[in-house]
């Protein structure tokens, strides 16, 4: 298998789709709107500075699986931070590397932009994740609060 | 005690850098550059749209605490998150509210802003920290994961 | 103040119940009947081995607060380990040293049994608990799992 | 597959050796010596009361996992609590259900036993565990701390 990562283009929005869809899934959002999608998915494909950028992860044709990161302000960092909200492979091309490959690329992309500390959050319990995240990155003690709404 | 909660002004700089400074030694960095502390005000002076936004809590003209945070975009949310960064009530002014008006000025500030959606980071054992976020907020099951650098 | 850590005795019954009761509330375990603390407050007076063991802290004839441990079978310590189940002290005389005096005695007493281990668990949230356990004792990444029932 | 859960008996003791010494260098105690394993075994085969009991998945005469339980005193229930100690399934028998075979046979001896509470400690990032606990068991948020010796 020679898996390219690649920014996501403009052919891939049927794909994509199905592996964000399977992504929102995973994490009990079923069912979101088609509106949803095409949102998001204009937005990677615009690459308005200060919003996401989209990689996929391709094989012989076929996407496997995505990242979606962007940039933000820190004020202890000038250059700022990484924020890799979006990570996912399709479930019959896990244990493949796929996931390792794109937290990489990501990573080099982040040094390209000057911007090299890359952080993302995940669920204590996403053990499948975290057997990977512990390989490539550090467990940090923090946790995340967030305002009730 | 009427604590008064306002944006920071270019006069706050020296007591906002006493705060500023004990935040982060509760984080065990001690000894940061002055340089540090002159970066930091100047961006919050500036305001930069993008950038941190720095709010204090006054009382009979004494700061006692202070609270940064900043915007992002968020790829499931076309408005975006607001994220807090910081939050540091002085040793002494503990226990009488100033945290906690404190991130209700970043929800109220957030809200006319419309990002109503605010989060934070904190470590698992900020037992003193966690005991105020537990009224004010909700735990999620998310934690950090940084790239090793 | 001068506390003394002791054995729990027959004329303790009802300010221990009173503790015990205290410990049981803070975990939202209201309206034990009568029989509960009668067979507890038993047990722990019949010094039965490899039952319960109870000590109070008394300052000037007043219980303010108790411990309950016993010892149980380890397989990689032929010698045992010493369980520290119950902790408790009363709400206004919290934060004087009282919970420490508690576990000192415990380990104390575990030393003069030949069982030094001694080990408890406290949940994630109990930050008040742990502030203090944090200063006595080691954190471990053992999580709790049980049976449902 | 016809995995048969039955106690440890004196012929085990190689394989059994072998499968206990894989479940420590889990959990990074490699080079223990023959007398630890002496011990232990010599007390599975005493089964001594207020001691552990050992448990072993065989498949066509082979070892492949094994679990060792006690019980003991509960000052909350008269009856006391089994504590699941050990489990461990060799690392070519994974994913075929002996870890959950095992769990539910020492679920049967503790009710045959009258002691229904079940429970063990596990390390929170023993992720290939804990997907197979969260499906027989229940997550509690008590976490383990130790005396320091």
């Amino acid at each position: 298998m020679t898996v390219i990562i690649r920014a996501v283009a403009e052919k891939d929005k049927e794909p994509w789709q199905r592996l964000y869809d399977g992504y929102h899934r995973y994490y009990e959002r079923p069912d979101l709107p088609q509106s949803f999608f095409d949102q998001a998915f204009d937005r990677l494909i615009a690459k308005k500075p200060g919003d996401f950028i989209g990689l996929v992860a391709e094989d012989d044709g076929k996407l496997l699986g995505l990242t979606h990161y962007t940039y933000h302000a820190h004020l202890w960092r000038p250059e700022g931070v990484c924020y890799l909200q979006d990570l996912f492979t399709a479930e019959d091309a896990r244990g493949k590397g796929v996931g390792r490959a794109l937290i990489q690329a990501v990573y080099h992309a982040a040094d390209a932009a000057g911007v090299p500390s890359v952080y993302w959050l995940t669920q204590e319990f996403n053990y499948a994740g975290r057997m990977l995240y512990d390989q490539v990155a550090t467990r940090t003690p923090f946790i995340r609060y967030n305002r009730p709404l």
